[in-house]
């Protein structure tokens, strides 16, 4: 028999259970194709299907009218981070950014490796990367501006985005994308590597607005432009076929069962709220991102005690509660909600939390 | 019922019966994990297990020592055809090439894109890049030589590889990596997307000679540099972590059903054989490739006339044999016999081709 653990990782992370069943349903015999989606070729028309779907149903959920374009990359959103001023710097406009923590930090590097005039418009260093900074101005020349949409680390995330008046933003939402409704208009390009909320790792989703292709060096390298993947649907070379099978499979989940991004938000926000009600109410817990940056996907909080969090993380993963250590970076526990998590997880989490704060 | 089609796929292509079976008996819960290996943290235990025994695999298989060392990279093949150039070429020494058709031309064309010092010293297109090119000198003062050990498209593969006298050779072995036994040394590193003998789409192999890493450029991007997945394991970022995976089962099919590369050479040799012969006697029949750069993996062929190869693809594709038409760039049939073909396939490939040869 199969028993299925509460997964609380931080990407890789859960998976919506049917997703998974029609993927093992599947493995074998795609629709009556005598083959695994694993077999097909890339070229075929029932992987042309699978591709247009993914796309139609992202761009659906996402509310993208025709000035954006969907793209499917490999790399990671780690080689996004390179990738975006390679591709949209323009020479003689600096390169804004606001740091809230690990993943624009490195975002911020891998720009400055490629000799961009980076500016950091903002920072939370100053409190631990606890808080999303909210007095700051975009640079009126600046040829983008890039945040991390959530701080997969920190447990921090943007409540509404930055005005920017019309300078692009781009936004690194790899923990965040798809959890909730955002106005798609002020951005230029956003990208998510998919492990978290959209499907398994092994797929970048880069979202570019048209106009933004215009400003991609014809001298780079051929798979590292962004137009490569735009003027080829995302077929120049072999994608992951697999990867992208199972994203498609999530966006039906997430418009067929689930109702949509609104229905999928408030689901979300009870969930964090529950989970957030505890700590609060409760003496052992303590959150540790401001109470207004706080994280709908990954709640990060502190026991009293190194000692104590490791214990808590042990006798939570004898429950059938797993992945909930905070990141290695900054110690502590994390519970990621993502949309996979279902309510029932993050109630048999906040009864375990209650339990574990009485007898210790 | 599970119906499976004989699959004769360029890439994405076959994959062990076995392998598939495993990976959906294993899709919801992973060794009693409780839950799937696409949700499973990269920094797990289980993961960790699963990605060690990969490399160890592809290790014995290969008899790389260890002066080697086995990355898996995103991006496929093609972003190889940058990354090798900005790694490992050294200023002020040139890169020899030798162009054997779509996929050497393309890596050409990237080191060119690069600025780098690009000399073909040999080339098959005077003939259709109908063969492998015997007669060439390789430049003693070279970064590197860069060949294509099986070109998928044109059905030509490397018999023996070239004597460089200590220039370390660079393969791009996308379409043959083992099928087969042969000789690492003289090799500084070997690319291959994992899509034809390996694996599904969405994952790399580079092995890498340790001493060539000292050539990386301090100032590349992060993503670009061997050294970030040399010195992280391939655990830098988020790793295709299912691609992985399932890479790790087809090694561990091609070590313990197989029983290594030696038998898996001799399946292969005696596939190609019989469908070569059958090629050969047939009057219907053309090979395309010169007789001696036949490839033992992709076996390609033509008929009189188009009408009758597109009669010929969709007749077989009717009896359950699919995946026969040449690429769209050169035309005829084509039949890929990856490791993952069964003799049994190919069996019933030839028997189609003569009743089919009796009709037509
Ligand atoms: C916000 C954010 N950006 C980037 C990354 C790095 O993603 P990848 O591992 O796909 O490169 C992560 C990984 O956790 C993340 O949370
Ligand atoms: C020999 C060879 N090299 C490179 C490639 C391109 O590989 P990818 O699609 O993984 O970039 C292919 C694809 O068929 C190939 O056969
Ligand atoms: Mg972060
Ligand atoms: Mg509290
Ligand atoms: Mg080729
Ligand atoms: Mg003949």
């Amino acid at each position: 028999m199969t028993t299925r653990v509460y997964n609380f990782n931080p990407g890789p992370a859960a998976l919506p259970l049917p997703v998974l069943e029609r993927v093992r349903d599947e493995l074998l015999d795609y629709k009556g194709t005598g083959m695994s989606v694993m077999e097909m070729s890339h070229r075929s028309q029932e992987f042309s299907r699978i591709l247009e779907e993914a796309i139609a149903r992202i761009k659906r959920l996402l509310k993208l009218d025709d000035r954006f374009q969907v793209l499917f990359l490999q790399g990671g959103a780690s080689l996004q981070f390179c990738m975006v001023p390679m591709n949209l710097a323009l020479t003689g406009k600096p390169i804004d950014y606001i740091d809230t923590g690990t993943w624009s930090s490195k975002a911020i590097q891998e720009a400055k490796i490629l000799g961009k005039d980076v500016r950091v418009i903002a920072s939370s260093e100053d409190k631990e990367y606890s808080y999303i900074p909210g007095n700051f101005s975009v640079d009126e020349d600046a040829s983008y501006l890039h945040i991390t949409s959530n701080n997969t680390i920190r447990g921090t995330q943007w409540k509404s985005f930055p005005n920017t008046g019309g300078i692009p933003l781009v936004a690194d939402m790899s923990s965040d994308i798809f959890s909730r409704v955002f106005d798609p208009s002020p951005f230029g390009l956003i990208y998510a590597g998919a492990q978290k909320n959209a499907g398994p790792a092994g797929v970048t989703i880069v979202i570019i607005r048209k106009d933004m292709l215009e400003r991609v060096p014809p001298e780079l390298p051929t798979m590292l432009k962004y137009t490569t993947y735009a003027e080829k649907n995302s077929l120049y070379n072999t994608p992951p076929c697999f990867a992208i099978y199972v994203v498609g499979l999530v966006m039906e989940w997430l418009e067929e069962e689930i109702g949509g991004l609104e229905k999928m938000e408030a689901i979300n926000r009870s969930k964090a709220e529950m989970l957030y009600s505890c700590i609060d109410e409760i003496e052992m817990y303590r959150g540790t991102a401001h109470p207004d940056s706080r994280s709908m996907m990954n709640v990060t909080f502190r026991l009293p005690t190194p000692e104590l969090e490791k214990k808590f993380v042990e006798e939570a993963a004898q429950r059938g509660l797993v992945g909930l250590k905070g990141h290695r970076s900054v110690g502590g526990c994390r519970a990621s909600l993502y949309n996979a998590v279902p309510v029932e997880a993050v109630e048999k989490l906040v009864e375990f939390m209650r339990e574990f704060a009485r007898n210790n």
